[in-house]
């Protein structure tokens, strides 16, 4: 299959299962369903939610089940992203191509909305009939610890307090693993669970998993230097005007392509341990890295 | 057994608890646990955790199974308090008779810091092994409805945009059963899943609970008009300040007492229907409206 028609194809699923799990509403706070789905809908690559979709599509998992924890995890993409852009984070004023949700809505209903996308993700995974308890029980202990204080939060902290540091490069590979790693390697998670993964099969994918979530932060890194903000949707190098150390300001942008593609690479060979049909995945991990250069 | 020194026995259990769930740690993000333990440990009535405690034992449920997560509940209300306080939202600076977190650390960290304890309650339930999974299934349902957009922030919502509005008595009782009572009745519930209520007494019990957390708040409202900073530990009367509208500013305190009494009252003719020994549940409910005139 077309890649680029298989990406559409998932990006058009996603949008639909999105909207029905916050739908608009006719209720006095109507405004929070509002302002969510300013953020959430229409925008945005949704490479977590595809990324469980193919995984457990390989396994041979049932897509009907893979639907709702391929949200769950978008919405707490979108939450990070909503209290990540607020004016006493990275205040950043825009946010895919369009204001961020704190400029085109008050500032407490940004906080709210954040706070709302990452109590409904559990709300939906909770709720979800096509999973049993004991699948339910495992993929909101995957999500509680890669979204939290371990987790993106760990990054968060750890990116907040670095801001004007020199920092290292390990500090840098923390800070990268725990606030996208983390998520990336949940998706894949997400995915084997749905689709029944061996432990052996899962503990591959979840390898798989680090590598390419590393690659694509190191790829954001470079692209934040050399997109235009028509492109990219936010403001040219934020990263610099915050005066953040990102893999480019340590070592240059060619060294971090390279590193980039070497982390690609990796992933790409243990994937080819799995006895499965691994193209697709392959071919996804490879345009996360790969065409952005 | 004497109230006050069941309180102070339940307060201890669950500050050890607390103090376990969120330790120190030595970690280069430590001042995330920093700050989370400034805001979760050593003050707060506890009104939530004690009334699961009080519900699971009154039902002769374990209470080792309880105490985990009565502080579930314990870090929703403080999360909701951290974000509450914040310059964008209610822009209190002190809280339990210190400043509150965003005055305490910088402002982002307490964004994170709320973040954390809302993501980190779901990950103790998860984890948490003297639950099966269906009860915990059943206790996140209950966490994420209650503290979510129909529930708990659905309130915070309706109460940022009644600021210098008026609003009639229905959409104050609104806001108050959504930001308060909500999180109250889920102690409640809380406490029958753990205790193994029968549906019809669960029933009954959420009825009590929605009756003594409006009850509450009413008295809240109350206090806010009355009470001494250094009794309360906040603001006085920072509604008022806020131009928000309470039972107060709409009845006046006389009659915010009697409905607050009368509605203790229906909860406790409530309690009176279970074939169980209600006299402690009822004392904690008088406690909670009597004392605080």
């Amino acid at each position: 299959m077309d890649l680029a028609q298989y990406i559409i194809s998932k990006n058009v699923l996603i949008e639909k299962r999105l909207n029905e799990l916050v739908p608009e509403r006719d209720v006095p706070y109507r405004s929070l369903f509002t302002a969510a789905r300013y953020s959430l809908l229409g925008g945005g690559k949704r490479l977590r939610p595809i990324l469980t979709l193919a995984t457990a599509e390989m396994l041979g998992g049932n897509h009907d089940s893979a639907i709702t924890p391929a949200c769950a995890l978008e919405m707490i993409h979108t939450y990070s992203l909503i209290h990540d852009d607020l004016p006493c984070m990275d205040d950043d004023d825009f946010r895919r191509g369009k204001p961020s949700l704190h400029r085109a809505f008050p500032e407490g209903h940004a906080v709210l909305t954040g706070d709302f996308l990452l109590t409904h993700a559990f709300d939906v995974l909770v709720n979800d009939c096509s999973l049993s308890s004991e699948k339910k029980v495992r993929l909101i202990s995957i999500l509680s610890r890669s979204s939290g204080g371990d987790g993106m939060i760990a990054g968060q902290v750890m990116d907040l307090e670095s801001e004007g540091q020199l920092i290292d490069l390990s500090t840098l590979r923390f800070i990268h693993n725990s606030k996208t790693g983390a998520m990336i390697t949940a998706a894949i998670e997400f995915g084997c669970i749905v689709g029944d993964a061996t432990e052996k099969h899962s503990s591959i994918l979840r390898d798989f998993g680090r590598n390419i979530g590393l690659a694509f932060q190191i790829m954001d890194d470079v692209l934040d230097v050399t997109a235009s903000k028509q492109k990219h949707g936010k403001d040219i190098a934020s990263d610099v005007t915050n005066a953040k150390a990102t893999y480019v300001t340590l070592m240059g942008v060619e060294k971090s392509q390279e590193m980039a593609y070497n982390l690609l690479q990796e992933g790409v060979q243990q994937l080819k341990q799995l006895p499965l049909d691994v193209s697709l995945l392959t071919r996804l991990a490879e345009s996360l890295v790969i065409p952005r250069i």
